[in-house]
Order: structure tokens, then C-alpha cells, then sequence
């Protein structure tokens, strides 16, 4: 261990300049910062054998203004570009070297690490921002008729470079405009948005709808990521997102009661049954198409009554891993409704998060290690359960007796208040940690309860046989089948391609040892080269029979995405060229 | 009203003769019977002008054998037939008359009318009994090759012309060797079960499952369809069927984490994860597909902990059928999950049944009166819990309070027991009406909450404005966003044209006034023509790549189903071609 020296490292405290590269790839707002504590930046230190003196100097900020090289000269013609300036308006079209950056990059390591080398992937031509759906059917049946590539920028958050263009072309902007709500039903108890608002403007409108829409009730739309201020509700169908609290409320597939799309293949809106007996639903065919088959216009989604008061948290210490899993998959299958947050950490992700929080050490601590509770075993549960009165209670009730069963003592509260707090702002310390060099990513997948302990030793004892990687992993998205599990992996990479040669090794350890290629970051471009192995040939055909039908000319976010056509996007490794992109 | 005389029809209690007509359009057992009771055979009566006399004589019973016309040659040549008896052994090819009609024949009202006037529609050429998948895999493949049709019978309880063939070709019967457990997996609380497996078959076995798998806990499979005693699992995913549990258990559809099936472009199993990100679902592109894409061969479903003792009743009176929508609305809203059976009658239906049940007119009835619970006007409520006991409770409670504040009275738990016990015997009195040229039919829709009262009433219009004909509605399946409307009308027709010409009107007037073209009993031949028109012709397009990547030669149950190719099935309206077929 290195001694503690009272040194605080020099986080970044300034808010990156307009245009450039950092603007881009920092998350979410722009003066918002949250940095290690001091007890993470020793564990840092130790884990990377580093000293105060490496925390001084920050590298590759990215705080040049963004120019883009020779190589990504515009493929559009002039007269088409005049042509979509004719649809949308000049005020909502950009082709500036910014712009064409930003609206090109998400949130994936590789293009952090690209753009901190002031350099960026394939580019769009042009960042178009339509007003309304026949800005979008004009520019898609054009785009169809020249052969124009059109992307999809939402909130620009994926992480499986899902907004990354491969041929220039059209990028088109949902935000802007097209953020709107366009109907709140009540009877019904859903709403009807645009497909480019953000997760913030939703659920403002809907805990406030006595007010705002002279509604009977509150309304909570159950949807909240990690990326829930920055991304947006069309990014969460169309990628398949999970929210923290889909254990109770559901995945966000499981909220949508219709989409309306603009394809090559014409435009349409699925039918806003409950329940139908009519076919394969075309709502479901749609749902995870990641922008392959069409553009999302409008969404009506299921909401739910906003009763916060009934909220009841909780928190346990397990001796084990093995007995926080056991415990709640029976809590999954117990019958009685779920908590909307749940949420295990393994043996490291605990040890860190109790540093984090400052208990590591402390009185309680050492009184919870003598019964029996052991660093590197013990594992936190936190969560907190809510719905109508009685069935939180009931389910806490619940909760406590399955847990206390399995040997878990009870923490209060006050962990899940200490996380709620920070709930979104975990991804903030990327910046700080990369400006040192660090790379934390994170790769997630689902499984099925009887492989949960097969993913999990294998994926870990991967990442984890690499010299100085930690590896936390939660589970935080509960079915009666299964769960998740949530790999967060903190090392340093010498270069992009060794970090991508990781990252691919991990991926396949997950695939082999019987996890699915995602549970909830979607596909992209990212492991579009996987998907096809993972499906099997005959499913992967389902798949390109849909592209083929809904874009014959492969207009959609080409590229890879999905696996769907050629894919841009590989992994360098052993006997491949080396991207020169240093990371140390 | 005609006057109580004591006489009691000449109801049939005979079964029918192994080789007859009857037995193969006779609901359920053999030898099992529910007649009407003395109250609803006055009904019938006054309603339709009848006296005892026209009781005494039942006609068109189709107890002749099976015998098919010359026109239902073989299609077949015998170089295939002899190939196909060399994939499955001579013992398991039929291709005698009974055998053809039997397993080309559904339970649609059509389709009894025809075999009552001992004939049929087309039949298959030949009945195979597959053994296994492999079995399946290469009458697949050779089918494919000559382009024969291929049909799949499971239960044989579609009343949409779900099993009707078309054009001769091969039916697989998937009930005779295709109907065995695979894989219980008590972990991740699932079962894996071949297609061709019947309801209390699976049933049993997940109830008996610590004595009979070794399980610590009974299961239950949470599926029960007024079929359920004679329809399989196959059956109710690939038609979206939904049990009368559905509100909690959910529908067919929802129960589904992973099929298999064999199809002329492969076959596959989809992946069996509880969630995935990894683009649109092969599993759910394949629910409903209803044998169009090809042969599902075995599914894994979500199971239940079985905890019978936990079932807690009510029922209620509602002054009006809006109150007591209102009252499901808002239990289905409530936060609080779901009651497992929740079931209202409208006013019609609710004066059917307690007349049925023998509670019209007691002093029970006089009291409930002067409450200002009015026949014609009043609604039964029935329904039961279930789950763990503390949510079972507290969904009990909540549900008493709703409906309490709705003006609602609470009648006890015991019309709910008396409707257990019939819940699966109704289908049997279809028989009896018939034998005496009245006919009883079942037509159904889902709704959302804001457009159920104009469908309900508009539908309701329609089928009253018929002289002599009763319509009783009610709602089983409950959502937050809406609920189904099963209508059940009973009138006498002069021919078979005329009673399809009625039910054409009825089926138009549901989707005219915004209900969806099904709710659970899937599209099949029937209403195949309606569909294109429901989905609109972009949405009917995806589902027809679908079909053409599946099944590019048509061979998959040809003739219509869900509107994929050329249906043969058509509605013989003025203008066209009466059938020729009496029904009075």
C-alpha cells in the first residue's frame, strides 16, 4: 500500500471550451464534475503502483478546437446538400467541422480515446435537425432515391458506437425539435412524445401533470439509466435500454405501446392495443432496430402513477456473493411483486463502494467484520421498493425475511440514500480518470440464474488475470429467469488497440461462458461482428430479411449496425494493423 | 314470455359414435354434457319464439360416418406418400376419410355448420403423427422441395379456420408423440415442453412437481383458456392466446422465453435469456405466427409457484357497466398488481347468468333490487387473487376499496366458485343449442380504455338491431391500458351464408369503431381478409418478408392465414355465391 499523503490529485474543475474536442466527449453538463474521493485515488495509486507526482499533470484534455483532417472530405453533392436545405430550412442544417463531429460521436471508449487524440472517426456530411416527421419522410425518401446514408443522433450517449456514420452522409438530430409531447392520455395512462425528448423534459411533464395537464395524478414514466438526463426516449427503444428501476417498472421495451417510423419502406404507426391477437406485432419487430430499418418519429408509452411517499429503502450485508444471488432470485420468484431498485454488488465492488462512502474502517464496520461479514466476501444489496402503500410494504416485508433468511443483516437505509444521490453521476469520474491515463469502462450482459456463477467467475477471472485491472461487478436488472451483470473494469492501455484487444477479449469470455452479447447497451457497431455467432445464421437471416425489406438500398445507419451489412468497425488484433493511438 | 311448462328438452347425453361427424365437432369429451338449465331454456324460448314442442326433435347431429366426395381427391402422388411413411414408419401416416376430415377441422362455428350437413371443407391428403423434431425436419425439407402444404393440429380448438387446409398436403398432428417435458428447470423457473403438450398435461405435471421432478416447490403454468383441457402449448403461442388468469399471469405470449422451430429456411432456437439487447427478437417475431413461418417444435415458459391456498374471492354488483369499467380501470392502474381472474358481465350478460345461476328473482335478488342494483342495468364483478399471501391480501383489499367507492356491494365469494366450477364446461351447451338450429358464437376484441364504451356500445348495437338475437359481453383480460370485449351473440340463422354474413357485420363493426381485429383467438383463415386493412399496407408488408424469407415457396399453412398470401376463405355477402347450407 502507498501511505496516504493528504495530496489531492488535479481534477479538472473547468468547463471545456466551446469547440473543442472535449466539449464533445466530456459527459453530460459541462460544469458538472465528480471526482474520486481520496480513498479511491489511494486504491488508484496502489493498484496502478503510481505516486502523487503522476496526479499532477493531466494528458490529452482535448481542449483544441475541433478541425477535421483532409481525410473526411464531404461525400454529398452540393446540390443535394441545397436540396435537404430546401426541406429542413437553412437554420437547421450544419456542416461545420464541429458540428459533424459532435453529431457523429456517442459516449464509447474508442471514440473518447480518438477525439483526446484530437482525431475522430468516420464523420456525417451534414448534421440535419428536422422539425417533424415530413421533414424526415422528405429527406429519408431522397436519401433513398440518391443512396444517401442517414444516421440517427438522439441524446449521443451509446457506448456501442451506435451513432458512429461510416460513409458520410445524413445525420439527423432528434432534440432539436423534435422533443415535444404530443399527447398525455390519462384514461389510458400513457403518453404520446416525439422521439427526441429527453429523459428529464419527460418525467418533469409527468410528476407534474396535475399541474401542467390538469391530470388526476402524478406520473412517473420508470424509465431511469444511468444516462437518464443526457439520452432520450427514442435511444432507449430503439437500443433496448434498461432503466435502474426495471426490476419493478420494466425494460423499456416492455413500456411502449406504439411507435410510429418513417422507413425507405414507407411510414407507419403500430397499432396501440394492450394485447392483440393479430400476427407478429410489428410494434416488437421494431423495438432494439437501432436505427438499421428506420427512424423513430413518436412513441406512446406506458406511465404509472408517481407515488414517491411510498418508497421504503433497504440495504443488506451478505456474508457471500453466492447467498446475495441465492436471496434474490428468490425474491424474483417469490410472487409478490418487485422492488423498483435492486441491486447486488460482488466482494470487489463492495470493498470499493465502501470506501467510497467513507465506511470502510470505521466503528460500524469493524463491529460488521466480527460478525462474520468479511472484506473481499461480504456482499451489499440496496434497493428500494415502491407502487401503491400497501404492496411496498408488503414487498419490503418480503425482502426482509428472504434476506434475513440468508444469513444478511440489515443496513438501513441509508446506503440507498447515499446511492440515489449519485446515481447519475458515476460516469463524471471517466474524465477525471482518463486525464490520468486511466481507462474505466464497463461491459454488461444477461443471464440465466443456473449460468449467473459460470459468467461471472469466468468473465472476472479474465479481466482480473490482466496485471493491475480491477473488476467490480453488480447485478442491478431482475427477472424470475435471471439477471444481469455489470462489469466495470479500471486498467491502463498503452494504446486504443491494445484496450480494444481487451475489450473484444472480454466480450467473447462472456459470449463463450453462456451470457448474451448485451443485456441493455444494445449492439451498434461496436459487437456487430459478434451478433452473428451469438444468433446462429438461421436468426441472423431474420434479421437481414427485415433490413432487406425495410432498406433494400442500405440507407439506414450502414456500417455494421446490428450486423446487418458490412461492418467497419474491427477489432485490431494479433496480426491485424495497429491503430496508432496512444493511451499512456 | 311463454309460460313455464316443467317440460325439459330432449337434450342430447348420448356420445357419439367413433367414426361420426359428431365426434369430431363435439366440444370436448366424448362423453361429458352441460345443458342449459330450465331458466335459460325459457329464454330461449320467448327469445326466440319457440315452444316445447320445437324441443323435442333435435336435427342435423352428424351421426353419420365420415364419408369424403370424390371431390376431396389426394393430392399427393404415391411415390410422396410412400417417401413421407418412410420418415415417420407406416403407424403414424393416416390417410383414411375420418382421419383427414378430423385433423383438417377446428371448432369454428363454419366449420361445425358444414360437418353437422356431413360435409367438410378441403382436408388434408394425408394425417402424419411426426416423432420428433428430426422427424419434422424432414417432412419439412421434402415438403418444401415439392412444394406441398404443410398444416399443424395441435388441440384442434381454433374457431378462426386456423387448421383448415387448403389445398390437400400433409397435416402434423403434434398431440400423439410431440407432447413430452424436455427440461425442468426449477432455478430459473422454467420448463421446457414440446408443442404438441396439452394443457392439464403440462398442468400436472408442475403441480406434482416435489413428488413427481424431485421440486421443492409445486408450479403452476398460469394458462387457462376456456380450451385449456384440450389445447396445447404450441397452440396458444403461436395463435397469442390469453387464459382467464391472464391479468396476472399474463397472456400466452408473455410466458414465453425461448421457442424452436423448423422452418423451410432453417431451423432454430431463439435465445433464452430474460433480457436481452441484441436487436428486434426472433422469439417474439415468431409469437403469433400461427404456423405460417413454420413448425414450432418446443418452447420454454416462465412457471409460477403454485399456491392454490393463497386464491382469495369477491364479487361484486356494480349499478352500471360504466361504474364498474371504471372501478377494473382503476384496479388495473392501482399499482398494486393484479388480481389473477377479474371478469365483468355487462347488464345482458349479468341477467343471463343469474338467471343461469339460479339467483333471479330469490329474496337475495328482491333485497339487492331495492339497493338500487336493477336488472339490465346491474353488473357481477367476479373474480380471485392470487400470488404470496401478503399480496394477495392487500390486492383483495385494494380491490374492496375501488369497488366500494364505485357504489359497488359485495356479494361474497361465492358466484366466483360457481363460475370456477364451469369455467372450462360452457363450450358443451354449444351442442345442445345447435341441435335445435340455434346457433352460439363468440366474437372478441381489445380495446383501450378510452374507446371501449363506443365499441362496446356500437358492436352491442349491431348485433341487438338483429331481431331475435341476444348479446351478452363481458371483459376478462385487464391491462393498465385497456381491457378485451368478448362477445357472445345467440341467434338462428336460415343458412350457413347467412350466419357468415352476420358475423362479417359484427367483426366490421368491431374495428370501425376502434377494437383491435382479436384480442386471443388469432386470425387464422377467418378473418384473413380483414387484416390487411387492420395493419394497414406497410405493416402487412413486413409481415409478408417475413413469410417470403420463411417460407418462399408458400407451403406453410397455405390459404390465407393472417392475410400472407391468397385466401380462399371468403365471406359469402350479397353478391356472391350463397352456400347452400341450412342451419333452420
Amino acid at each position: 500500500m502507498t501511505k496516504k499523503t493528504g495530496f489531492q490529485p488535479n481534477w479538472r474543475e473547468t468547463a471545456p471550451e466551446a469547440l473543442s474536442f472535449r466539449s464533445i466527449f466530456k459527459w453530460g453538463a459541462p460544469a458538472v464534475f465528480k471526482h474520486p474521493n481520496a480513498r479511491l485515488f489511494e486504491l488508484l495509486k496502489s493498484t496502478f503502483s503510481l505516486n502523487d507526482e503522476d496526479f499532477k499533470k493531466r494528458s490529452r484534455e482535448g481542449d483544441e478546437n475541433v478541425v477535421l483532417t483532409s481525410e473526411c472530405h464531404r461525400k454529398l453533392s452540393t446540390e443535394q446538400a441545397r436540396f435537404l436545405e430546401n426541406i429542413v430550412g437553412k437554420e437547421n442544417i450544419q456542416s461545420d467541422d464541429y458540428s459533424r463531429v459532435k453529431f457523429s460521436t456517442g459516449k464509447t471508449m474508442e471514440e473518447i480515446i480518438l477525439l483526446r487524440n484530437t482525431t475522430s472517426g468516420d464523420v456525417c456530411d451534414l448534421a440535419v435537425h428536422p422539425r417533424n416527421k415530413s421533414d424526415i419522410q422528405k429527406i429519408v425518401a431522397y436519401a433513398h432515391e440518391w443512396q444517401i446514408p442517414v444516421y440517427v443522433y438522439g441524446g449521443g450517449t451509446s457506448v456501442t458506437l451506435g451513432t458512429r456514420p461510416v460513409r458520410g452522409g445524413i445525420t439527423l438530430v432528434m432534440t432539436t425539435h423534435m422533443n415535444r409531447v404530443i399527447e398525455f392520455n390519462e384514461t389510458n395512462q400513457t403518453i404520446t412524445v416525439e422521439s427526441g425528448i429527453l429523459g428529464p423534459d419527460l418525467e418533469r411533464v409527468l410528476n407534474q401533470a396535475p399541474r401542467l395537464l390538469g391530470a388526476r395524478h402524478a406520473y412517473t414514466c420508470g424509465h431511469f439509466p444511468q444516462s437518464f438526463e443526457f439520452s432520450t426516449a427514442g435511444g432507449w427503444i430503439v437500443t433496448k435500454g434498461s432503466g435502474q428501476m426495471s426490476s419493478y417498472y420494466g425494460d423499456a421495451c416492455d413500456m411502449v405501446i406504439s411507435q410510429e417510423y418513417v422507413t425507405p419502406a414507407g411510414s407507419f404507426k403500430t397499432l396501440d392495443y394492450p394485447s392483440t391477437a393479430t400476427g407478429p406485432m410489428i410494434n416488437d419487430i421494431m423495438k432494439g432496430s437501432e436505427g438499421a430499418f428506420g427512424v423513430l418519429i413518436s412513441v406512446t408509452l406506458k406511465i404509472f402513477q408517481y407515488q414517491p411517499g411510498n418508497r421504503k429503502r433497504f440495504s443488506y450485508f451478505f456474508r457471500s456473493f453466492s447467498e446475495a444471488i441465492t436471496a434474490c432470485r428468490e425474491i424474483s420468484q417469490g410472487g409478490f411483486g418487485m422492488p423498483s431498485v435492486l441491486r447486488i454488488s460482488d466482494p470487489e465492488e463492495t470493498w470499493v463502494g465502501l470506501k467510497q462512502h467513507g465506511i470502510e474502517g470505521t466503528l460500524l464496520d469493524r463491529f460488521v467484520v466480527r460478525k462474520g461479514y468479511i472484506p473481499f466476501e461480504r456482499c451489499l444489496l440496496i434497493g428500494h421498493t415502491e407502487g401503491e402503500s400497501g404492496f411496498s410494504r408488503n414487498v419490503y416485508k418480503m425482502i426482509k425475511k428472504i434476506c434475513t433468511c440468508h444469513g444478511a443483516m440489515s443496513l438501513t437505509g441509508y446506503p440507498v440514500k447515499k446511492w440515489e444521490k449519485s446515481k447519475f453521476a458515476d460516469p463524471y469520474m471517466r474524465e477525471d480518470l482518463n486525464d490520468f491515463g486511466i481507462v474505466i469502462d464497463t461491459l454488461e450482459t444477461a443471464v440465466t440464474w443456473d449460468k449467473l456463477h459460470r459468467v461471472y467467475t469466468e468473465v472476472r477471472t479474465y479481466i482480473t488475470s490482466r496485471p493491475q485491472t480491477l473488476c467490480l461487478t453488480h447485478c442491478s436488472h431482475f427477472y424470475p429467469q435471471g439477471t444481469n451483470l455489470y462489469f466495470i473494469f479500471i486498467g491502463r492501455f498503452p494504446t486504443l488497440d491494445d484496450y480494444k484487444s481487451f475489450q473484444l477479449g472480454v466480450i467473447e469470455q462472456i459470449v463463450k461462458s453462456g451470457g448474451s452479447l448485451s443485456h441493455h447497451h444494445g449492439v451498434g457497431k461496436m459487437t456487430a461482428t459478434l451478433i452473428g455467432k451469438h444468433l446462429g445464421k438461421e436468426q441472423m437471416a431474420v434479421l437481414k430479411a427485415l433490413k432487406a425489406h425495410f432498406d433494400p438500398k442500405g440507407i439506414m445507419n450502414p456500417g455494421g449496425t446490428l450486423g446487418l451489412d458490412q461492418c467497419v468497425h474491427e477489432y485490431h488484433t494479433t496480426g491485424a494493423a495497429p491503430i496508432n493511438v496512444k493511451l499512456l
